[in-house]
């Protein structure tokens, strides 16, 4: 029955036409009746409140890497408010989190319900008392909105913790593979495991891909790649790592030397898969790597690399943590390979503020409760802010707007890249909605760049080292796009 | 400021008087005028609804481990209700994560308010975008029952995010310790971490001990020692592990050999710190090891364990996940050990509902921004849980009341104990509040004695290989105990 439900929502995503814009507009001033027209700055940055709330508050946390302290009261659509009253044009959106814009009127209606209420407050331990609406909670939402092919779900709480948990599964699926699924534990592994030793805790391993980033607790920081000062001083697993493409743009110029990168890069995943001293489990890849500098590589690659995996029985995880949740113009941005089957496992986070893995083999459920196992198993609440996230996208056919607003706001990028040939280099994300970034000339022009654009109202972030990424929310329109060109042709043409 | 107000609430919190157990009791019939008066038990376990909810939930989400699943809406109090209607008394308590019961007026009141609201909508990215009112949230909840010589907090998702974060804090800080806290990093060091290779990532270890539980992501797990079933098939670090004291009851009985047995786990400690091929950054340990079979130490010894870890320069970590918020009858477990200085770091996630760690040094924040980093870093919605969950606890003397129950409770155990010899031994947690234990004569006879509680309306878990361990809400009394003890009579006199 839940099969059901989710296999006919999904059907009606597919399957529903894509609207005019002008009926998506409609929409936007129907959720965001206040939002501002322009951006509005009014003090010198960081502002007189802001300096006093940044103080007040590192006497007790760190506020080193706070942009500004944000009044989330007066936040609204695309549009974020710091203390002050400066108002900005959002195209960061918390770190690529914010999948409906400020304040959504359906969200506060989600988050008040009685059911959220009866969720914070009697929050569950889920593995052993489940709620006894979580199915239907997981069916309407986070399953809804579940890739093709993957109908089961695990709950977590980050994308770090969705993405350790993904690899426990693949660690206990591989080593069940070669014992037996159901073949008892021998007596030295269940004594070995108790001193972290081989067989009870094998040297296994997940390799991951240069520049790659996949979080930061032990497991999941020894895949991440991106930036030194995400690694320095924290103990990591001796776990490979392979090159990720580094493709020319613009693509349709470098269609040979790209096809000959990206398989350079493959042969080496199989490579590294077949010689690594330590087995690798399975293979974990970012569809568009975020953190690491928005680098993209070609559906043919990731058909490529889940070849790779199949052949060398390795699971194929994709991390959609950043990319997913319709950005790319997607629900998932791995429905742009169009692969010829699932892949094993796909991790969430971000957007969809609830996190977790999804995947179907019922083998990559282990053999044994308990081992698959925490205190909350994922959180009633955030499942069920992610069912108004997914309902409302799948409603008013967000995804296809991302794709025709970010088809719209490539080409005018693409025609300032014309004219600042310097300053927007290695344009990327075609065809994948509003996920787009593009090269600063040096580290020190993109820093300036991001600053600049605050001074006029724009927030933005940056990726890798002079990467300047776009990650608006769902609700970015025409006219946000036509608002957010214009400031990013002031600073550069200044 | 902030410390003022923390500091004023801490004060108000050890001046004010312990209020009588009268007094007390009206507050819980203020609480939940309509709690049960006795657990009703209406159907076999698993009921038919029961069965028909699992059956449906399965298909999407592991339930091997599910009790039943329980009705929310109608749990009250200390009650948890099925679906189908059978009312337990809880003293498990969502594995020790509900500190007021369930549907607590003030958190119902908290959970519906705006600012709740806003949190849940507008989920910030706390490191770039802190909100206005988060310093104010802080102060006035996690702060204000923090512990004592602690004045700064990180905030984390889970308790397994707590310790990992944590350890993060202590390897940056013993490397800073070692290279000085603002020398930039080697060219070595640097290349080094971005192949999870030594200097750049370091092979230094946390110090756990035998039978710990810390949580199930990769580092955290590689500290637990609990269980095979949590470890194994697992990559898990080099690290060491010592003996916990495993003392024999009754305490005053047995001075001189437990005295013994703590000089000898002490020794043992200092000898692996001293000698372990992965330096020891920190020692992480449990006030009363819980999953692990709820295993207890003299003061003496913790005190002991202080000293060793700072003649030897490593860190001294407090893992309150779940001994922390008052079940002890003191609002942190270790405030039982009247420590001449803090610890340096103390975890706290469960009752909290908000996780993360609690620390003073500023040199455990580590020397430059984004070294400690992830996107949401926290929670503001959990934290404002948390302010009302502390608030209550603090207004309401229910420390003090546990404190006194749990004492109510122990005497009735004991004499249980003298009745039915063996299957209460090693009755333990004196003075410890309602952090109670004792073990059952098998493995078996534990799991019967919990299914035949259940089947007289007592939810009741396990810990370790045959304890059986108490975890109410604070807002168990009396009434609740006398209920409970005859549930326990009952069960062991068939």
């Amino acid at each position: 029955m839940l099969r059901l439900a989710r296999s006919a929502a999904f059907t009606a995503r597919v399957a529903r036409p894509v609207r005019l814009t002008r009926g998506l507009a409609s929409l936007a001033e129907k959720y965001y009746p206040n939002e501002p027209t322009v951006p509005v700055i009014k003090t010198e940055l960081p502002g007189p409140e802001n300096k006093k709330a940044i103080e007040k508050l590192s006497k007790v946390f760190d506020t080193r890497a706070a942009y500004y302290v944000a009044d989330y009261y007066k936040s609204n659509g695309n549009y974020i408010v710091d203390v002050d009253g400066n108002t900005f044009l959002d195209v960061y959106a918390q770190i690529s989190s914010i999948a409906l814009g400020y304040n959504n009127p359906a969200l506060i209606e989600a988050a008040k319900s009685d059911q959220n209420i009866n969720a914070i407050v009697n929050r569950p331990a889920l593995g052993n008392f489940p709620s006894s609406d979580y199915a239907d909670i997981l069916a309407e939402g986070l399953l809804a909105g579940a890739p093709p092919g993957l109908d089961k779900v695990w709950t977590d709480l980050s994308g770090s913790g969705a993405n350790e948990t993904a690899y426990k599964a693949a660690f206990m699926y591989k080593r069940a593979k070669e014992r037996g699924y159901n073949t008892p534990f021998s007596e030295e592994e269940i004594a070995s495991s108790m001193v972290n030793s081989s067989p009870g805790s094998p040297q296994m391993s997940i390799l991951s891909f240069e520049t790659a980033f996949h979080g930061r607790l032990f497991g999941s920081l020894s895949t991440t790649r991106s930036k030194p000062i995400h690694k320095l001083d924290i103990p990591a697993f001796d776990w490979p790592t392979a090159p990720f493409p580094k493709l020319k743009y613009p693509l349709e110029e470098n269609v040979e030397a790209n096809a000959a990168e990206e398989k350079r890069c493959l042969e080496q995943v199989e490579k590294t898969i077949k010689s690594w001293h330590n087995p690798v489990a399975a293979v974990v890849v970012e569809p568009i790597q975020s953190e690491g500098g928005d680098n993209h590589a070609s559906p043919a690659f990731f058909k490529g690399l889940q070849e790779i995996t199949k052949r060398n029985d390795v699971l194929f995880i994709v991390d959609e943590v950043q990319t997913g949740v319709g950005a790319t113009g997607k629900f998932w941005a791995h429905e742009h390979w169009n692969l010829p089957t699932p892949p094993d496992i796909m991790t969430f986070s971000k957007k969809a503020q609830a996190a977790g893995y999804y995947f179907s083999n019922p083998e990559l459920t282990p053999n044994q409760p308990y081992r698959q196992f925490n205190t909350w198993c994922g959180d009633p609440s955030k499942a069920i802010v992610a069912r108004t996230i997914f309902q409302e996208i799948i409603k008013n056919d967000l995804v296809a707007q991302t794709a025709k607003v970010g088809d719209y706001m490539y080409g005018k990028l693409e025609a300032l890249a014309t004219k600042y040939p310097k300053d927007i280099t290695n344009l990327r994300g075609k065809n994948k909605g509003t996920f787009i970034a593009w090269d600063a000339e040096s580290p020190a022009a993109r820093d300036q760049f991001l600053k600049d654009c605050r001074a006029n109202g724009l927030n933005i972030g940056g990726c890798g080292a002079r990467g300047i990424r776009l990650r608006p929310a769902l609700v970015f329109e025409k006219k946000h796009t036509d608002l957010f060109i214009s400031i990013v042709e002031k600073v550069l043409s200044k």
